[in-house]
C-alpha cells in the first residue's frame, strides 16, 4: 500500500480529494496544523487513529513523518446519500451492509458478488473493516472500480438511514428461525452480513427488520461469508425475475 | 506442509495408508524398489510426480532424499465408487465436481459450502488441483474433516462413472444460455464447477447433461467459483425443500 508522509503531504492529498484508505497521527500530537488535518480527514470520510509513536514509525517506515502517515486506497469512497440516491433510482434498490469484514479477499469477493447481482453499492465501516485497499481489488476482479463503497463511522447509524430511505433490512444469523427462501425480497432491501466467526453485533442486529438463515444442514453449518453474501444476493435475483 | 524423504519413509506411509498428497520423484530413477513405490501409490490414489533433480532437492529441502519426496495431506482422499455409493445411500445425491480449482481458500469454502449443503463428497483432478493440505482444511473451517473427497487422474472419464450411477451432470458456464433456476434439481445431481478464469475444459464440458449460468449483470459478470458454488449448491437445496 502506497504511504504517505508528513502534515504537508497528507494534507495535499486530503485536499485534492485523492483516495486515502486511513490517516495515522502519533497520540498526544496537538497543534492547529494536526487539528486541520483532522478536521479535513473526517470530511472527506477518512479514519484517522491515534497510535504510539513506535507505532506510527514503523508504520511509515522511518522517523521523518512529523506524526503523521496516510495510506493510499484503491479507491475512493462515496457519501451514504450518494449510495442511497442510487439505490432510489434504480428501483428495487439492493444495498449491500457489512459489519466488520476484515479478511480482504472476503470483501472483494463480496464486492464483486453485489456488482453481478445489481446492487447500487456496498457499505462498509471505518473501523474492524478491511480497507479499499489493493488487495481487495484484485479479489474483487476489477468489481470495486465499478462499484460505489461508502464507509460509515457507525453501521446502526448508517442503517437507520438506509431504513428511511425506504430499504427492509434483512440480517444474516445462523440461528434465525426465518429461512431466506421465505422472505419476500422483491421490494427494497438492503443484506445485512457480519464478520466470518463473529456475525451481526447486537446494535446491529436489533435494527434489522428481519433476521434470516441459510438452510444449513451437518456438522458445519456456517459458510464462509463471501459464499453466504452471493447465496442471499442471487435468492434477491432470482426472486425479483419471477422465478 | 510435512515431508516425507526417502524410499523407505514414503513406502511405509503408503503401506501404512497414510494420507499423502502427492509423491515426487527425480526423473530417470529407476529400479525395482522405485517401481513398487510408483504402483503402491497409485494404488492408494495418491498423485505421482517426476521432476528433474535440483527441483527435487528444493523440494526435499535437502540432498538426502533418495530421489524420492512425499508430502503429508491433511486427510486421505477416498475412492470414486465410494463416493457414488455414499451418493446412492442418501436419495437424491448431490456431488460436485471440480474441474482444476488451484486456491486452497477457494477449494476449502467449496468443500464448506457443499458439506453444509448435504453433499455426499467432492470429486477433484489429481493434476492443476489444490492438494487436501493443511490450507484447504483450515479454509474448509473443519469441513474437510467430514465430508469425502475423490481424487481422479481423469476427470471426464469419472464424470462417465458418475452418470452411470444415475447423477445429472451440471456444468456450469458463463455463456449457457439456460440459467440456473431454469433447471429441476431435485433429482440426483453432480454439479461441475471450472477453474477461476479458466472455466471448464472442453473435455468436462462436452461431458455434461447440461450447462448453466448464474443470472450476473453488468461489467463484471464472473463470479468467484466459491461463489459460484455456493449460489449452484443452495438452489439445489431450495428447489429439494419445495420453495
Amino acid at each position: 500500500m502506497e504511504r504517505l508522509t508528513g502534515i504537508h503531504a497528507v494534507r495535499e492529498a486530503l485536499e485534492a480529494g485523492r483516495a486515502l484508505d486511513s490517516v495515522l497521527i502519533v497520540s498526544g500530537r496537538r497543534g492547529d496544523r494536526i487539528e486541520e488535518l483532522v478536521q479535513l480527514a473526517r470530511r472527506r470520510g477518512v479514519p484517522v487513529r491515534f497510535e504510539d509513536r513506535a507505532q506510527v514509525d514503523r508504520a511509515a517506515g522511518s522517523r521523518e513523518h512529523q506524526g503523521v502517515v496516510a495510506f493510499a486506497a484503491a479507491k475512493p469512497t462515496v457519501g451514504l446519500e450518494d449510495l442511497l440516491k442510487a439505490a432510489k433510482a434504480s428501483p428495487p434498490g439492493l444495498l449491500v451492509l457489512l459489519d466488520g469484514i476484515e479478511d480482504p479477499h472476503n470483501l472483494g469477493a463480496i464486492i464483486r458478488t453485489s456488482l453481478a447481482a445489481g446492487a447500487q453499492g456496498v457499505i462498509v465501516t471505518e473501523r474492524r473493516s478491511a480497507g479499499l485497499t489493493d488487495a481487495v481489488g484484485r479479489a474483487s476482479a476489477g468489481a470495486l472500480a465499478h462499484l460505489p463503497v461508502a464507509r460509515v463511522p457507525n453501521l446502526a447509524r448508517a442503517m437507520e438511514e438506509v431504513k428511511e430511505a425506504g430499504c427492509w433490512l434483512v440480517g444474516f444469523d445462523e440461528r434465525a428461525g426465518k429461512c431466506l427462501t421465505d422472505l419476500d425480497l422483491t421490494g427494497p432491501v438492503g443484506i445485512v452480513l457480519g464478520g466470518e466467526g463473529k456475525g451481526l453485533h447486537e446494535l446491529v442486529r436489533t435494527r434489522c427488520d428481519f433476521l434470516a438463515s441459510i438452510p444449513t444442514t451437518g456438522p458445519v453449518r456456517s459458510l464462509n461469508v463471501s459464499v453466504a453474501a452471493g447465496i442471499a444476493l442471487f435468492e434477491v435475483v432470482r426472486q425479483r425475475r419471477g422465478k
